[in-house]
Parts: structure tokens; sequence; C-alpha cells
């Protein structure tokens, strides 16, 4: 049994993190960390899952046998912790954004702070296994990526040829999970509820990441226009996603088709005719995604979703451990959380 | 006082124009005509309104006498009887699409049904006060815009000599009035609540006004891709618009000071810093919009929200009629409905 | 003109007055104070507000010239300013609890406070315009009701006599804004949607005010058992009373008639056949209610509807202010806020 | 393996039926019928299940080899399709209340029909496990038992003894889902959304099986005031019980103890001290349940809640199918559906 612990377990990802580890059939659940909710028992802070256990302060001790560790801290508060558990010798998974910018310099001035640490950045694996699959089995620390760049880039790598260097734009919906289990005026039902709004129009962070993936996989810069926009929603990412294509535009049916072929070994991933809804993968960790060609305008518009806690984050990082440690794949990951 | 019908009342434009022309101060209500709902009284079947009346089924007698009608048919059904009512006389502002299209070959292209009227096709005018006030005051036939056009045109109009001849990409996300109505699968609340999902992703019939409408005002033809969504709420419609300027990109608040400017004369476009959202305008004649420049993609977003029943349907009918009829342009259009 | 001001205006309570007075045809709008938002204008904190000014901080001088007052502090925290405007000539309208009670040593054993001032508690009004109308003209000092009670009291007094001393069940389902409009866990988006709960299940604070104006109405003590639920709702309270008649139970149109008579000169009281639904009412001042006799069981069962911040808050606090100073009793009242 | 099949496959019971069977260890899915979808596959109607199959016309024929069929028809036509299954040796669960009224003529005063099979009436068995376990071992034909009618019999079912003579009200709070899939004005979106509504005020078919039960599980007959309201909320069930009792009326905790005890070998009934929300049972087949005592109005407060899909419908279906052929009572029913 791999014994697996979540540092900083009392958001919603670390929630649905224990949900999964909890019945994964081939992980013993380590320790719960909390430092708002420690001494209280997971059924206190979450009653709707069915959880024996306790949450405890965060120590190096308290993580000690564990054979890998799921940090869920915020953005720049995570490294530290996660240097630390690399260094001892567990195998970390970072849900934050800590290490999933290649380029040392771009911490500072995407997400405000200078990193301590370049040999692990330089180290660590994008945990997107679509596309690292192999790198992340051998991983010491897997950077597991942004709920948006996942499911932009799930829609967008098995064309990377084909888009025309003028690049992409990206127009995202998300649930208001996605904003964290912290109350703030912004998640306030009376401010959510039968309302829409963009938020961080020009140069959100996740940004970076789509920037630096896409151009990897596409091997030249291409630019990406960003805006996310905040759902009347608990769960789900929608990303609506046009480029123009190079060459020949052709037809819905080829482009899909390409796309299922890119993914027919994927257990994630399903390319859909219809194009899908959030209902469609709430609670699961696929992504369903589909195509269409706008002829008139010359456009090719891919529409991806996901669950932006599972997909886009905590299932996603069981995926990853599962890699890590030669498990089936998708063992955990069949029943909805 | 201005006599002004409805024709075809209990659908939510009915409702909504019947709420205001009750409240108008220079309205004297003529007859609400509905084909199901004949003899029942306004309480029957819409108990949140507080106005007295009944409805009546639809004859030519009915709306004798009314100075104006307005026409809340479905499309492809509206024509007949706002022919015969301006052959009558009566001045009309129809809600449908059957006069909003130049071209009378359009309608066999876009609406499935060969225009039994072209002179009447011709004499139509669009009636989006913000570009054709002048001749809206003269008209006798009234083709109120698509909600979807409304938003997107306030969004683009005071930008039609900057754009890129790439076009524009118009990403709009709707509330569920738009979809009207009557009950279906996919307005079913189970169907909608706490989801998210886009449809007639290439095609959609607004798309045809869109294009007529921007092209008359940019002076050559621009293309338009365009997707509506479905929002998990009641009222509002909020459109992304993304193009590539002509020239030099500058700063968004040189785009916004542009915008202010044009619109400055304008009663119910309102252009904002912050980025707004459909709580501003729910229930209201306003357009809000703002604009944000992209430099790293090189890309321009307009924001704009409207409220599709109001804004994108009877408010600005009411508008229109307020200018044919020589009335305040915000008579009966200050409180909330 | 009435010059009004409100204390503490950048809750939801004080927002909706805001809207009101600001359109209230007898009224000027004095001074608007916040601790929070002090400099900030109205358009800053509330965008979807389209009224001019800006938020100062409250000083007794601020209130100078103000005719009248709306003090929308929390309980406890809203006798001190209530007693400092009143002792300066200043009429006031206290949206708090702090007034409502006529026993001061029932602030104690409800509100956790020794009241300072017994004098103002003996001879502050409570003001439910349906029991009070002539000493609400004539008060200084008014305690506006609470959102439950209200809703409840209005349901009740047509019965008073007709109940059985084994006295009545009040199940309550109420909108989010009644919980305020600072962020918690409880009222974050997630925490909210698509779920249903119940809350303070005994001894809630609002029963104190329901027996007693139950007990006054009434002439004798009847027990209450209350039960407040929050809905994912953003405005309304819809609460269901149970109890069991003195007598033969007779019919529902019988019990309808009734009432219907009671509230006959009623401006905000709706007695309907059908048994309403908060769309009916929010938005507005009115309440809504009807009744069914339950035979089989023995027991009648009242329905009645409001929007919390509107008869069960600032449109209740208007209309108090109307009868205070001689205006129309629906006078700003007559549009949806 | 049990070979289950689904009768009327495509409403929702039908589709949560299809899921959970589906995954079950110990069954293999037989026929899957459908009026209106026959020759559909599952993801075409349900894109959501991930279940491979074809729904087929119903005909004795397409269930022959079934051991056990489940039968979501309409009330009043499933005792036909119910009645010639069990004749030809199917073991039946119908999820109608066809079967569910002890007394025959009891059909015609509630659900408007002349029952055709006595026989089966007298011989069917109430599927409530918690009361009827050991003979739904037994059964070639379960009645299924309503989703308000499960809830508040969980709820009282410990307590029976306890109650006075003058009865139970039940104020319940369902989600739309218990409306059916059909879609109608009253379970529009927009009808639904923000809003809050009774229903059936007065003798709503459910009460029948309420007082049948609770009469039977008194040993007298106790008189009960049930009210459904329809919630802005997918799935879900929250009822608020009262009686008064007999004999002192103690303290919470001594009735949360004495529900505990009754309960401590039910798998899926769960007694809580926090009184729980809809959150912690939506998907699940648990009932969650606590009590308060209102000591100053002498009332019981019983709070429970449950999915009216899973515990109110296909779970316990299927909790009743893993009691009829040995298995473990909650096989298939451990995973969220």
């Amino acid at each position: 049994m791999t014994v697996a612990s979540v540092v900083g377990a009392t958001g919603y990802t670390g929630a649905v993190l224990t949900d999964i580890l909890s019945q994964h059939p081939g992980v013993e659940l380590g320790a719960l960390t909390s430092i708002s909710h420690a001494g209280k028992t997971v059924a206190d802070v979450f009653p709707r899952l069915r959880v024996q256990g306790r949450y405890v302060a965060y120590s190096r001790e308290a993580i000690r046998g564990s054979d890998v560790a799921f940090v869920c801290y915020p953005h720049a508060q995570s490294h530290e912790v996660v240097s630390e558990l690399v260094d001892s010798g567990c195998r970390v998974i970072d849900l934050s954004a800590d290490f999933r910018l290649k380029d040392p310099a771009a911490y500072s001035l995407w997400y405000g702070f200078e990193h301590p640490r370049p040999d692990l950045v330089a180290e660590a694996v994008f945990g997107l296994p679509e596309a690292y699959r192999d790198k992340i089995a051998q991983a010491r620390l897997v950077a597991n990526p942004g709920c948006f760049p996942t499911g932009m880039l799930l829609g967008l790598i098995p064309f990377v040829d084909r888009i025309d260097p003028s690049g992409v734009i990206v127009d995202s919906k998300s649930g208001v999970t996605g904003a964290g289990r912290t109350p703030s005026e912004k998640t306030h039902f009376c401010a959510v509820q039968d309302n829409f709004k963009s938020y961080s129009e020009v140069g959100h962070r996740h940004t970076s990441e789509m920037l630096q993936e896409l151009s990897l996989a596409a091997g030249s810069d291409l630019p990406v226009a960003f805006t996310p926009h905040l759902l009347p929603v608990d769960r789900g990412i929608l990303s609506t996603i046009y480029f123009r294509p190079r060459g020949e535009i052709g037809t819905s049916d080829a482009w899909l088709s390409a796309c299922a072929e890119c993914y027919s070994a994927e257990p994630f991933v399903e390319v859909v005719d219809a194009v899908p809804s959030l209902h469609e993968v709430q609670g699961t960790n696929f992504c369903r995604l589909s195509v269409r060609v706008d002829s008139a305008s010359g456009l090719v518009k891919v529409f991806t979703v996901i669950d932006n806690l599972v997909k886009g984050a905590s299932g996603q990082a069981v995926q990853n451990m599962n890699i890590m440690f030669g498990l089936d794949e998708d063992a955990g990951l069949r029943r909805k959380v």
C-alpha cells in the first residue's frame, strides 16, 4: 500500500483528495494536516465526507512514513514545505503553482516572489499525464497543473501543428470552487447567484502556464488571450477556444477524428460529437471535448469541460500518484467524488 | 396618451411589455392578445404582475384604436400579423426577426421561409436607437433587434473603424429566459441548474443580424464568429468580444475614453471602468460596457452586459415607441421590471 | 421635503433604503454613513445602484438637519446611536432589534446585553403599520420589526381569536440576504447552492418578538414553535404556519374571506386564493398570504410570503416614515427595488 | 450474478437505477426499456452516464431471464406490467405507488383508479428495510416507498410510542427531480430558480402512505398534517417534523440517544448531533436525522434529510433487491450516484 498524506487538507482540493484517497484500493491514508482545523475530525469540518480521521498540525514528523505527500497550500506559500519534503526523501505532488513554471525568473513576474529553489524548479515535472506520463513516473516532484491550463491544453495539444501563429483565444467559465473555500465578498451567495462576470480580464496568472506549455508543445511561441469568468455553479470549467488554422479549415468531423485518434489511449479524455456540458464531467476525472469548424469566419472552435477540483486539481493529482507508484492509472478515480 | 397593444402577450417579452406599458406615464394600455390564454386575467397567468386586465384572442378588431402594436410572435409566424397591422395604418414594433434582415433572400437562408413582403422588408427600420434614432422616429414598422446583436453591436459600434479585417469573435452567455417560456427538456430546472453549455455553436441565426449591421456600420464586410452559451441564470447576456485592432493597440483608458465619448448623449448606454456583471443591468434598459487591451496577445476585449428581456427586447421596444411618438426616450423605463 | 439619512448604509438593508429613498418623491436624501466604506461613492460599493453620493463617517454632525434617520446597525450596537439621535430631536427608525421588546429585561435574555435606556424602550413603537399605524404616526422612535415576525404576524393577526391555546408552529424559509452581507462560511456560494438546512432550531431571537406581539394581539400568551431554514435564494421569506382552531374548523374559503376583510384597507397586504410563491413579492413591499384548512388533521395552514429586505426591513421602514410624516403610505414603494 | 432489468428506464429514477446497477458487483444488467427512447443508447439520452447499452421497447420477452425487474412507471400505469411480471415468476420492485397501500379501496380515493389486483395488493411488501427487512427478503413483490414517506417514517419510527394522539406535522421541502423529468411550466428553470413555494397543500397523495405506516407502527391512528414545498435544488428532501410528546419532554440528548440506539444496526440511517443539510446526503443512500426539544412550546422537532432519487427511490430499491437476493445490503450503494 502506498502511504499518502495531504498537507493543507481542509480546503476544497484537500477535501476531494481526502475523499478519493480514503477509498483508493492501493492507498493507506497517512496524515491530514491543517493549520486552522488541527484537532478536529474530518466529519466536523466536512459532514458530507464519511471519512474517519482527525486533522493534525503540519510537521515534518507528521509526514514521516508517507511515500507521497500532496501539498495544497496557496501559491507562494507552498514551495517551502514542498522543498523540505522532497529533500527528506518524500515524493511530492504540489497542487500550487510554485513549481509549474520552468523559468525561475517567471515567479517574480507572475507570482511576486523570488524562487529560492531553482534546482527543484528545474527538476519538477509538469503533471499533465497526457503530455508527460513517462517523466511523471520517475518524478520526485510533480507540479500539478492549474485548472484552466488543464482544460485548455487538453483541447489544443492535438492541434498544435495546425494553429496559425496569430495564436489562440481561450474564453473560460469556471465554477465558484475555483476561488477557494475562504469566504469573501466575491464568493458570497448573493454576489454570485443569478449573476455572471469576468475577472482578471488581462494577465491572469494561469496565462503563464498556458504560454509555456503551448509553446513547448508547438515548438514555437503562440500568443494566448485568456479571459476567465465566474459561473453561478459549484464545480466545473468550460473553455471555448478559438484559433485560425494553418491551411485548409476542412470539416468538423476531420478535426474530431484527429482529436479522437490523438487521445485513443487516454483513460480520462473523451472526444465526443455533441458539445459537452459541465454536468457530464462534474465529480469525475474526465475531460470531455468537441470541435466545430466555423467556415464563415475561418475559425476553429474547441470546447472542453472538466471538473476543476478533479481533473483540474485533486483527481489529476491522484492520477499522477498512480503513475508515479505503478498503480492502475484510474485506481480510485472510477467513482464520483 | 398613446394607445399601445401587445400581440402575443403571454410569453416573457409580452409579460415585460405589459409591466412597462401598464406603468408608462404616456401610454394607455390597449389590447393584450394571447392564443393560449385568451379569457384569463393577467393575474392568472403572471401572479407577480399587478396589472388589471384580461387577455383576448387576436383579431384585427381587437387592435383597432391602437396607435402602436408590439408583436411578440415567434420568427416566421410574425410577419403575417405585422403586415396586416401596418397595412391597416397601425404603427408596429415587431420583436421577432421577420423584418430585421435587409436582404429578402436572407430569410430563406437563415429562417427557412420565403418572405412574402419584400416591400415592408425594405421599409422596416432596424430598431437600435443608438444607430438609427432618426429613422425610427419616422418609421411605420420597426424591427426590434435580437438580444445577442444588441449587446454585440453596442460594444462594437464605437470601434468599427478600428477593427482589423480578420473580424470579430463574440462569445456570449445568456440567461434562460432567452430560450422562451415554452417548457422543454433544455429549460428544465434540473438540466440547467449547476450546469453550463454552448448551443448553436456555428451559424446561430443572430449571426445574420450581426454581420449585416456590423458591415453597414463599418462600410465593409467583417467576419463574425459567434458562440452563444446558456447560463444557469434567469435574465441577462454578457458578451465577451475579441478583435485585433488596426494600428497601434494603445491603452485600455484610450479605448474607454473613445467609447464614453461616442455614447455621451445616450440615455441607456453606460461605459464603466470596472468590467460589469449581469447584476448591474438586470431589470433595467441599460447596456453597460467596458474595454480592456491585452497587449501580450495584441487583442482588444470588449465586455457588454444587457438584460435580454429589457434592452435586448421589450425595453428597447418601448424606447423605440418613445422615439416614434415623441415621448421622453426613457419614459416608462426608469424603474426596474 | 423630508430629509432622511441612513446610518450604516452599506449593508443590504442600507442599500435597499438608499435605493428607495433616492427615488422617493417626498424625500431629500441626507447623509449616508458607513464605518467601513466612508469616502467611497455609492457606485463604488453598489455598482447596480444608480445613485449619486458618497458615504461619510457617522457623526452627530453628519445627521444634523435630518428629519429622520434610519439606523441599520447590528443588534446591541444600535441603541447607542439611536438614543443619541432621539435625544437630539431627530426622529428615528431603528432596523435593529434594540427597541422591539417591551420588557427591558428581555434584552439580557435574548440579546445578551443590559439595556441602558428603559425609558426609550418604553416609548418606542413597534413598527408594524397593520397593528400600530396611529402610534407610528406620532412616534419619535420606531422599532422596525424583524423579518420573520413580520411575515408571521401578518399571517396570524386576523385569527388571534381563533387560535387554540396549544399555540402555533411557524416553519420559515428565508433567502440568504437575511444573513447579512458580511462574508462567512455559511453564506459562501458553495455552501448554499443546491443545499437547504435549518438553523437556530430552538430559541431563534425572533421568537421573542413573535411571542410578545402575538400575545398582545391575542390578549393572552400563545406558545410559538419557530424554525428558520436557509434557502438557496437571494431574497424572500415563506412561512408555513400551523395552528389548531378553537371551535369548528370550517372551510378554507371562510378563513380566506375573514382574512381578506381584515386587510381590505391595507395597501401592502394581499390575500390571495392560490398559495403564493416568493417570486410574487420579491422586490416589493407586499405581503401575500393564503389559508388552507386541513380537515383530516384538524389544523389550519397559513402561508405568507414577503421580501425580507423590503416588507421585512427597508420597505416597511419607509412605510413607517411615510406614516410618521404624513406622506402617502405607498410613496416611494410602488416600484421594484 | 443477479440479472436485473429496468422497466421505464429513461426517467430520473430509471437513470439512477441504471447507474447503480451498472456498477453493482453482484448484478448483471438485463434490459433497459423505454417507450419514448427505444433504440437510443444510454449515452444518447444521459450523456453523463458512462454506461454501455441501448433502450428497448418493453415486452414480456425483453424481461425474460431477469431475476428481478424494477418498474419505474407512473402511478396507475404501473400495476399492469407489475402484475404481468409477477405472474410470470419475475420478482418485482415497483417504484410507483400502485402496491403501497394495504386497503384496495384506498386506490380509488387517493389515486383515482380501481385496483384490479387486490390479491397482489395483499401480498406486496412495503419496501422500507428498516421496518420490514424480513418480509422483504421473502417477497415476490416489493412496493418501494414514496420519497416523502421514507424521510418522514425514518424520523418517526423510533418515537411512535412517544407521540401524543394529536398527531404530527410534516413540513417537507423537496428538490425538483421529485417532480419528474417531463418538462412543464412548473419545472421550467425560470419558474423555480430564486423561488420557493408550497404545492398540494392539503391531501398530497403521500399522506396516505404516511398515515398507513405510522398507524401500523404506532398501533393506533395518528393524524398527519403534511405540506410539501418545492426547493430550487436538484435533489434532496428535508423534512421538519413536529409533535407533542406524551409525558415529560426531556432533553434533546435523550431523544438523540434513543434514536441512535434504535438505528444502531442500520447501514443507511445516521443519527447526528448537528442538524443535517441536503449536501450531506445528496448522491447517497443515507438518511441523516437529528432531534431537538423545544421546551418553551412543548414540542419535539425531528429533522431528516434524504436524496429523493436514492434513499427516496432507486437506492432504496437496490437495497431491497440486495435483501431479496441475499447480497450485502450496501452492495452497489457505497459510491455516489
